[in-house]
């Protein structure tokens, strides 16, 4: 597929640090080139993270229209003598030419260039919502917008890679899935898929760190605000409500209900979320988690009554789970942590595309969580 | 009651700060001479903080066998120039000629010194768990040590004057409630004595700062570990889970079973708990709250839709109160804020201190929460 | 001054909380009518959480054109239970009928109504920039707009009490000094007047809390940028470099240099200064400083050895300093805490407000220090 | 040197994570048999978080006497499924059949154990400070302890690659820098170097993130305590003063004298160091930097006029600097950031590692940091 000879423009990812041995290894292997819409917030600057340690990326390009010309390393200075790459028009970036277009953008985006992309063989990574609901009235409900190519929402892979593993591998399009709803569905799926728990009864309690929020100048999320302070919010609806409850009800013939609350937790990083369910069978709940993600490489269960703490992964693309049953209830209780950037956006971006190309799914990706 | 003439030693609250006009106004006040014992913790230095500006106290001593000596003012230098007073020897501090004994200590200190105090004519208020459990046995239990004083429990009251106001005003002895309970009583009590939801499915997701966990040195407590980091905890059983079966017991028939997670979270101060609760019956949740709870100077009921932040209470004696009908479900989601420290801990025991000595329950209880 | 006929608007302030007892006290009480323009910031909120508790404060409006009629309360909820007051229009505000009008607004609104409000008898303290720099070329080099009222300029009293108090006294404009200037001239005034040191070779290493940026919706604020991060900004000059200079040059004949290091901290509230000075006579440091500021009620000199911290001064007036002479050096060095938005923002305004009409230095500013 | 067949006892590093890819690559690569003594600390953790991804790196023991047999993953859950060691006992580990045993131990330990280590034929990193000091006397006098190998102190080479890089390839023993000595001899050593500065009139005002005092069980360090709170600290002197001094003192023949002031600021991690010293000559101090240290895979200096942060350096051993000349002044001033656990501990350990053993200096290094 990748094709070494369709060659675009010239940003190169220079490496001062990359040592002798590894430079052997990465030097014969397959590389794909790859270009990112939107790099100014917060996916976009973690994809670039992910991809320079990426054996297999060759990051082409980077768009901003209103960032055109300022080199990335000057927006985010962690990525001084890592990147020696601008931002570019989204015109003049070459786009068709890549292998891979990631798009982390606002919502609406992704939908308007994807017919052209594609029809250029290139193939799309949309870390926005543009194609997460597969129904297009429910996304024109919760976005308030049309949906502007249901012929490609339809044909497009939801990239949950625990669920959808195989339909990802031959996908043209993934809408990479909200970072809640990573957490929710991968902590509910078990239990749903094997049907011990009344589906119509469930209670989603989830903590975010605030870059779940985005790279957005709003008052409510300013340091003298965020901070020292905990809060829910959305309490009339969130958006990633529709996308649970899809998740879930593909796996069951039941109705399903959530409860979801948000919070906003003092935190850069991490979302932890607490859920809950009514057990309808007596069931080994441990058992069936470990079955269910035994041989996943990014899903960890937990041993029964270990409490797991989103540090534990910090800047990695592993997600914890614990299962448990309170004492004196007839609930099943599961906690599941996850680094919001990472596992819960360009992580699983990054992971959808190795599923696509046929890479290691692991690749560039091993990256040990940062603790303290 | 209180006796002036009863003289106990010399330590005095200087108060370079209190202008003319409000010096004018306490002068004429009665002023209770008031110990604690134990205040080294941070419900120590907050009952210090909040009883300075009190126009009815007049902190007589404080004790710390370890720091026996020590200025208060150089543990705490938050206190410079409010208090020229140094912990003393228990023994030394002439605790029974106060009128009141605060203990804000570890569990198990109050009830051995309770007996003595009391038959002195002194009134207690224990901010540990020595009279919370109103059954020796649970207490045994939850706390693993014998109850030292099975008789004085039987008198003493359960300290949250919304439930028990009147029967804290005749108290000898007061169990301060603990800080999780605050919050998840406060917030089910309209529901469960309504009788309008299934009290023995509820479910309380509770989310403290790290304050609450007390002043002590463990490596979980370490900014570096708990920092930038959120995790559930005490998922066996905590302490606090029988204290709010009990209270709750108290205004229902009906078997209560509630399945309490406690979260560790990056701030200092503040709970927010997120209760959710099976409505059995049509009813108007925002209306009942409000009914419950006009009048109560310390219960702030939101208007519908609110979502509260734990700032909006911080450093104040306010718990915040919002009560909510999540779509597609029949439960009620009822979120409540409180700084732990103060409604939670301090700020709450002279609120029982206000109402034992028949001052006016907001005495020295008014200061605004601090935001940002 | 204040005459309680000239009666404006009707908002008032109620105060569910204030006990009897000082609702006794302050009923007596000369009442200022206050006026606050802009109260939509960080300055303006700490304004409305003092004067809340001020025996003499009757605050009757506060102005914020984009948020008129949205209650305080709602966008602060905070004060809810404490103010029931809307933003209003400052056409309608009826500001000219206040004694004193609050400015916590961008730098440049105060000039452009301070003769109106005059020549109607308000006296005005201004928390922006406008009568800081007594040049008036300075403050159009440092602020890039010509100054509006040169001739106030002129009359208006820097309100820095430790260095002016009988000028503002009588003022009736005063320009409140910016945070890190209130930090840098009180730590090396005692130096610089008593000439002891080279005041043309002091160095000012600052770091303030975030909220010392106002509540501006800007990137770098955020508190997924702030959070777990610490730097340096304005290296090429800080408008609070001229302020310190005119400062300090005012008690000496020498001529002052600072170099001035602004540092952004993570967390919400609070300024160390860490200052450098060459001694050129050998002198007691400890003792200069605790004569100069023997009596000053919101200076505290610390004993010697000392390390103060922020947050011994949190959500307080009082401003602390300790002052060594490290080893194998000619240096002092001075630290100096305080909270910027109290002592270097709105608590400095009330102190002033207090002394130009006559009040008890110390009204409504007494509340201790929130530790933790 | 290391010497495959002297097999050591069994524990294996797993590694679910790695790709095949840089499996293949690696699996070719000469593998240093690795043990770390006194892995429970923040040093200890990092160090095995770097060494997990190091091509070259087989962690064969890590020693705690207290936690010998608990799995390090147990202690440190972001390592579950990276390593499958457990902590040893030091008798039983296996240290003398090692290539390099690194000391993450309290100061003292390391020089007990160092002769016997080397007379096995292991070389030696210590992170503490027994080999930082050359001069035994002045270690006795900072660390309250005899030197118990003054001949092997002699041989030992101070492990800071950028002044000392030929020697630490020959050494058996490294004393790994100090964080703070590093950020501030990196930062001075151009200007002293040169000649170009008064190097009797340095200021070092130094601010740390908190988990630079470690991992250790002390109230000071409670996130209650540390978070939203700002100090200096050390007044009267710090350890690290004299390793400063010793340092800056190998590169001229003028008497160093530096004041050094450290903070303690609620971060994680990073230090953020700003050097003020008087120029004595008129110079280029950018193109006096960038020349100094052009080449280094670790120190980028960054274009005039920048004001680098904490955060972009985040888990790397990149540290940053940025010099100029305040206005007004005849000084100059530098701003150093580094990551204190990465090129301030465990990253510049492994990096003497590298050079010590042959390998790519940057080797296992290459991480990008992590931002937000």
């Amino acid at each position: 597929m990748p094709d070494e000879a369709k060659g675009v423009a010239t940003a190169v990812k220079i490496d001062a640090l990359a040592g002798a041995a590894s430079r052997a290894a990465t030097g014969a292997a397959q590389k794909l080139r790859i270009g990112i819409v939107g790099g100014t917030g917060y996916t976009g600057v973690e994809l670039l993270r992910i991809l320079a340690r990426h054996p297999n990326a060759d990051v082409r390009a980077i768009t901003s229209r209103k960032e055109a010309g300022t080199p990335v390393a000057q927006m985010f200075p962690s990525l001084r003598r890592v990147y020696d790459l601008a931002f570019s028009d989204p015109a003049d970036a070459g786009l068709a030419q890549c292998d891979v277009v990631f798009f982390a953008t606002p919502h609406g985006v992704a939908m308007g260039e994807a017919r052209e992309l594609t029809d250029s063989g290139a193939r799309i990574i949309d870390l926005a919502a543009d194609f997460r609901l597969q129904d297009a009235a429910m996304f024109e409900r919760w976005y308030k917008m049309p949906h502007a190519c249901t012929d490609l929402l339809a044909e497009s892979v939801y990239g949950l890679p625990e669920m959808n593993r195989d339909a990802i591998r031959k996908a043209r399009i993934v809408g990479n899935p909200g970072c809640y709803p990573t957490t929710v569905q991968l902590g509910f799926l078990p239990l749903v898929e094997a049907g011990v728990v009344d589906a119509s009864k469930l209670i989603a309690d989830s903590k975010s760190g605030v870059s779940g929020a985005g790279r957005k100048a709003e008052a409510s999320l300013l340091f003298a605000e965020a901070s020292d302070n905990f809060s829910a919010y959305a309490l009339s609806g969130h958006r990633h409500h529709p996308e649970i409850v899809q998740g879930l009800s593909r796996v069951t013939d039941a109705p399903v209900r959530v409860v979801f609350t948000p919070h906003l937790t003092p935190m850069i990083r991490g979302i932890l979320s607490t859920l809950y369910a009514p057990l309808t069978r007596d069931v080994d709940v441990q058992a069936l988690f470990e079955k269910r993600y035994a041989g996943e490489p990014f899903v960890d269960v937990m041993a029964a009554g270990a409490a797991p703490d989103t540090r534990s992964v910090r800047a990695s693309n592993m997600l914890r789970i614990a299962v448990g049953r309170p004492a004196d209830s007839d609930l099943v209780r599961v906690i599941v942590v996850m680094d919001n950037l990472v596992k819960g956006a360009a992580g699983q971006a990054v992971q959808n595309m190795n599923l696509m190309f046929g890479l290691a799914e692991t690749a560039g990706l091993d990256a040990v969580a940062v603790l303290p």
